[in-house]
């Protein structure tokens, strides 16, 4: 059942979008080249020169210099001769330059394959003017002429109408002093930027769409940097509006397309309602819109704890956590439960209402989860030892203080077999380390983690990130992964933060 | 060099169209069939119920009842099952099922495979509404679903946004009597009326410019049915505007395109201006319009004097005539010539102008005409003998009478090796034995060659009937030929004359 009344709330707050042109910065080739990350690299073959000539079978690759998400404007003439047949025009979008160098006939992963970013457009009579009517996203764009006419075309003008939200003139600099925290704030920035469209997607090359778990840390981020509380506040109206038959908050919502929501159900996502509405406070003060949702809010509390109180077998099956594969998702379920409960009891507390029960709630949870405590290893663990399990065992405040910190120490020593696999969970070690009062070990891993981001190529954080394995996805195949994701854009919540 | 004048008349005589909005008639299969004309046929599965459901990898095929000329336009949404990666569509277009069931990839002729009617649309979200910029012309769509994702889109509507710059209703009916007689009428009617756009188009699937010696037949058929005499005026002048350095008329122009005309010379083509002129004349008195561009036509005249007086080699490389394999184009060449000079006398002496030079020309052409006639074959020939010889010596009065009429049927039963190979060609034919007083041969011809071609399942007159050889095709394949060419349309115009 949509609420009505919710997302006319959410469509009021719609942002009207900024849209640049920009030009390609430089013609490329792009190559296998297995000293890089991603194991493709695009050189520079010339500076861009109006008409770019293109015969009947030849392809050219054009770098815009950077990550811009938009619809593609081209511009054609013929070059002396007449345009006597149509050209048949193929475009290719990449945000990195393996998607130029890997054909989209290559991908045989499950993930449907409507995501690889390839267009085509017949043009039939010369001049022509027009667009792609699908946004792509991209840096690198190969065009092929598939026709065979001999006469050569000749592009006038060709550029991304790139569309954002937010603007980067507008957001704080970091000036830290320090060349490559300035440089992680700036990817984390435009990764966030690129993502902030109508709503807060999670990439703009795939999926397109508002996931709360993502939401939630974009805001975080938003908040310190772009400050784009509108926006924020639509994302989670639109949440609001879509409760499941079952009363949960979906994991995701498509902001134009009914059905709003699909039948994918994570608890910890439908929980996140409740940490982004305490965040909201936090940052914002802004009492009534959290006093409207709050009962929404609390209500996915009571379906979290009506999987622990009494234990229900499977139910781990009902939380994302993180995409590593195989992982026993058992002990850091609980323990985001126990984490979004004790947000709960702040906001209660702060408007005066009873916490009696979710104080017991969170007793009986931090109970449950030191059950699975195993003092001769000094690991959290059932059978599987995981960075998961710690790293949100310290977040549930299961264990605090020096024990905490310790954990985590012994964790990074024991580099467990079950690694974080995606920036986002990296973003709750992060975390995790902060509360512990660990301030430069964080910050020598967003060092690490998104230094190597950057060195790796990207002009954006990805949505995997896994040094000892570029080509890791949870798709059955890297080319589809997005290189731009907003759960990867933290970074510049935590400099601004630490620094 | 552009008359920018003379294009600035042409300009505002650009007709407003007719849109008409075409649903499909009926779901179809199309299969192999070697029992039809073109060995595919199309056979009716179903009505169209709404929504028509598309799962991923399935393709469908929409029959919409008769040939349309225009833009598609669709309407989709996904069936229950959220629509979670782009649909990815592929559409092609076929005016007979041949070219259906025959996929792109096999086309291997030398002509711009561009002008295969195919084309992509990836569509992100649902509910969707939205067109192809590609104007198609079309009897049959195939709808393929090329992503791989599970979940069924609905087709909600679809239509094609059918145009002419004419209305059938608005054109007289034959009531002739007799059924063949009618259908022939109507499918030409319909052929003219499809290609009638902004400028009378040889054909609304390929080439679509405006060719004068398609022109030609098509106002006068028009003169007889449509009457839009402003088409007729606005594609007279677009010649007129675009004289080409050499001094010709152009073959075709492009009306909306630098360069709007390319290198190409046809003599023959050019000395049409003249044909079109006597023609207007002829029906519409309109004489202020004839004598402002009279100077261009009888320029052309001095043009193609110049190649025989004194006789040049090769002349004849300049002369279209037909598309029929080496042909020696010498004597229909210059009866051509001898052919509009006539016209143009008559036009003289309407204005009461000097003929004497033009009288010279003529009779100097017959002399060099007859002076191939081989007396004891009793044809026309220099060394080959072929149909257009004989039926332009017809044409161009070098025999009269009686003789002109034994030729024809001499020719008949001879039926030369060198044939005529389009409906264009066939329609100097039927103009010869009208002329020859053979009307009943004439209409017989008629019911033989477009009776043929409704019998072979078309909707509108092709580009080329041969009906020993259905796969005949300029341009080395019969998929790229154009199963609505303007140039086949004349019945209309000879059964409102002779009937």
């Amino acid at each position: 059942m949509i609420n009505e009344a919710l997302r006319l709330k959410a469509e009021s707050l719609k942002p009207r979008l900024i849209h640049k042109e920009i030009r390609p910065a430089a013609l490329v080739e792009v190559n296998r080249d297995e000293t890089t990350f991603m194991k493709y690299s695009a050189k520079k073959i010339s500076d861009i020169t109006y008409p770019i000539s293109l015969k009947g079978g030849e392809s050219i690759v054009l770098d815009f210099g950077n990550h811009y998400t938009g619809y593609l404007n081209l511009s054609t003439v013929t070059l002396g001769q007449i345009c006597d047949s149509p050209v048949k025009l193929r475009f290719i979008f990449g945000e990195m330059p393996h998607e130029i160098g890997i054909s989209p006939e290559e991908y045989k992963g499950w993930i449907g394959k409507g995501w690889i970013q390839e267009d085509f457009k017949p043009i039939v009579f010369m001049p022509y003017k027009g667009s792609l009517e699908r946004r792509y996203s991209a840096r690198f764009l190969k065009i092929e002429r598939l026709d065979n006419a001999p006469f050569p075309v000749g592009i006038t003008d060709i550029y991304m109408d790139a569309t954002s939200a937010v603007d980067l003139e507008s957001a704080p600099k970091l000036n830290s002093g320090d060349e490559l925290y300035d440089k992680i704030y700036n990817i984390s920035l435009n990764t966030l930027k690129e993502c902030e469209q109508d709503v807060f997607e999670d990439g703009p090359k795939r999926d397109r769409r508002l996931w709360i778990g993502d939401l939630r840390v974009q805001a975080l981020t938003d908040y310190y940097t772009f400050k784009n509380v509108n926006l924020i506040k639509r994302c989670i109206y639109l949440f609001a509006s879509c409760i499941m038959d079952c009363g949960l908050v979906p994991p995701y919502v498509f902001q134009d397309s009914p059905p709003y929501v699909d039948n994918w159900k994570f608890q910890d996502y439908s929980l996140y309602l409740v940490s982004c509405l305490y965040d909201y406070l936090t940052e914002t003060k802004d009492e009534e819109f959290v006093k409207e949702l709050w009962p929404i809010a609390e209500d996915q509390i009571e379906k979290a704890i009506g999987f622990f109180m009494p234990y229900k077998e499977n139910y781990v099956d009902r939380f994302f956590i993180d995409w590593c594969p195989d992982l026993d998702k058992a002990i850091a379920s609980m323990c985001t439960v126990a984490y979004v409960v004790k947000q709960a009891i702040e906001v209660k507390k702060h408007f005066g209402m009873d916490t009696s029960v979710y104080e017991g709630y969170l007793a009986e949870l931090k109970k449950a989860i030191n059950y699975h405590y195993d003092e001769e290893s000094g690991f959290y663990t059932k059978g599987q030892l995981s960075w998961h399990s710690q790293i949100w065992a310290v977040l549930a405040e299961a264990v605090e203080g020096q024990e905490a910190k310790k954990l985590l120490i012994r964790t990074k020593e024991a580099d467990p077999k079950y690694k974080m696999q995606t920036p986002y969970m990296m973003n709750f070690y992060i975390e995790a380390m902060v509360k512990c009062g660990m301030k430069e070990e964080a910050l020598s891993y967003i060092r690490e983690i998104w230094g190597g981001i950057i060195d790796a190529g990207f002009d954006t954080c990805p949505e995997y990130f896994d040094p000892k394995n570029p080509e890791f996805s949870a798709y059955g195949g890297h080319y589809i992964n997005s290189c731009c994701h907003a759960w990867s854009c933290t970074p510049a919540y935590w400099l601004k933060k630490l620094l």
